[in-house]
């Protein structure tokens, strides 16, 4: 059994990987600032004796050198997750995803540790020119903020590889979905159509392409690659190989919701400064490791659907 | 005529520019810390009073928003070069590279100024897997703390032209020589000689392949782009269509000193850990705009030598 640091122990995926980590049996130091993330996703975890909360900024490097000792593996989850709004505060990119992944990189080297798994992101291509988009896809052309500061964490990662023996995997997402889903599409639906059942505003045209990986899945494919990666610097695409619409997604939610709202668009292409038409990766490279997602795209849009509907509390916790 | 922000100006291209600037009429605000730049190379332009001169830190945003009042565009070349010992001291290019050029975005935004150019690097594409390697090479994997810096710079600086309707022109060096080259082989051989003309110490085989820009064709380029680029996010590699081994720059240098040395190479194919064994670039696409550089490489490395003939005060100045 080995002793793995996850920072961003209590977000949404996160607190997911620690209850996984724990069954499995290894030793956890969770690491969470609380900003985004949730005490009641760790209360499971907190009954376990293999289990340490640390509260910390990732900002505060002392911290983080002297809450990671003892670790073997690092998985670095947290992270400003707001695409968004990213214009509106540019320098919370650059600190809680660029900063704060040097600082967790140089506070593993403090402690000889050398493993790093990390979360990145489909958003780090941009728009990209080849679609389904591999891992070799074109030299990217940043479109948020977010991207270029999950770009910039990829790109120290791979520098450390280099330069200081680290061996790391780097995960670009697809959204994730499921249990302790806390942010995107499916959430702002529901919240809307618990607010106003008879009108659901969406933004753009509702024709936006997305895929979604559930986030059970998300976690097999993040513990097997840590395990079967073969070179000292790995990149996988995470996300299923199909698609769906997001007009397809609020179609799912309402059926299972029972509501008919009227759908109020916003127009044109996209949702937002910086969203992506369309993001939908080339997964070969991980399902080469022998990896396939268990569940489509639906049965994470249903399963989310559930986990809202059975905790409520979330959209108090997150208003 | 146009006000013109450079920072770096006291470095090596920086005050060419500068120079040149000045020359064509325009209004130049220099920015330098003076940690790597030099005053004497400001000597000529400061005694036109089309050139302010503000010795500041990147890092101080505020006093950095001051002193860009009134800019129109900024060409930002002030950065930490020091690829080589990056490992030493990783901080430095987060900081001076990274976060420096948040700031200057920052900074810009706050002042209604919105073009900028960007000297970037060809250590961007790491060890690339095309060579000449075009700009939309492959999703490069970053050997090195400086290319993974610049590459963050890059990003940001792309998402600043999606999110807040920047124009930006990106520029990926090779090596660039000339008048007040003050780093790199063909400095170090130089000095080396100066110490001692009976033998060079040479990193690595000698047989890694470099390809060198001289300084007043990097100058064209980049004034040249800043003017038709056509996009609002534009890419340039810069550099010549040849390149030469290190074992052929040191026969230049040698000849042109009249030195024989004996040559004590340290082995192996790669100078240092994260020195990429080939950089050559595909600059297809600043051709395609009319720019042809005038000088080989060999011209470019005799021009520095001349250079450090006539200026050995730099040796002392950079001890």
């Amino acid at each position: 059994m080995s002793t793995y640091v996850v920072t961003g122990c209590a977000g949404f995926i996160g607190s997911n990987l620690v209850d996984r980590l724990l069954a499995v049996g290894h030793n956890v130091i969770g690491i969470d600032d609380f900003s985004t993330g949730q005490r009641r996703f760790l209360e499971s975890s907190l009954k376990s004796e293999r289990f340490r909360l640390v509260e910390l900024d990732l900002l505060d490097i002392d911290a983080l050198q002297r809450a990671i000792k003892g670790g073997e593996f690092v998985l670095h989850l947290a992270a400003n997750a707001d695409v968004r709004f990213g214009t509106l505060h540019p320098r919370r990119d650059l600190e809680q995803n660029t900063i704060a992944t040097y600082n967790v990189l140089e506070a593993m080297r403090a402690n000889g540790i050398n493993q790093i798994g990390f979360s990145s992101t489909g958003s780090v291509y941009g728009e990209a020119k080849v679609i389904p988009t591999p891992e070799d896809a074109p030299f990217p052309i940043q479109t948020s903020l977010y991207g270029a500061s999950k770009c910039a964490g990829e790109g120290l990662i791979s520098a450390y590889c280099e330069g200081f023996g680290f061996r790391a995997c780097v995960f670009r997402f697809v959204s994730i979905l499921g249990e302790r889903y806390t942010h995107g599409h499916v959430f702002d639906f529901y919240r809307s159509l618990r607010a106003n059942p008879n009108e659901l505003p969406v933004l753009g045209n509702g024709k936006q392409r997305k895929s979604y990986l559930y986030v059970q899945d998300c976690i097999d494919a993040i513990l097997l690659a840590m395990e079967k990666a073969p070179e000292k610097f790995n990149v996988y695409n995470l996300g299923v190989d199909s698609y769906c619409e997001v007009n397809d997604s609020i179609g799912w939610i309402c059926e299972a919701l029972k509501v008919s709202p009227r759908l109020a668009y916003s127009g044109g292409d996209r949702g937002w400064i910086g969203d992506n038409p369309f993001i939908f990766l080339d997964t070969a490279r991980i399902r080469a490791l022998g990896w396939t997602p268990k569940l489509t795209i639906k049965e994470g849009v249903l399963k989310t659907v559930e986990f809202l509907q059975a905790n409520e509390w979330v959209f108090g916790a997150r208003d």
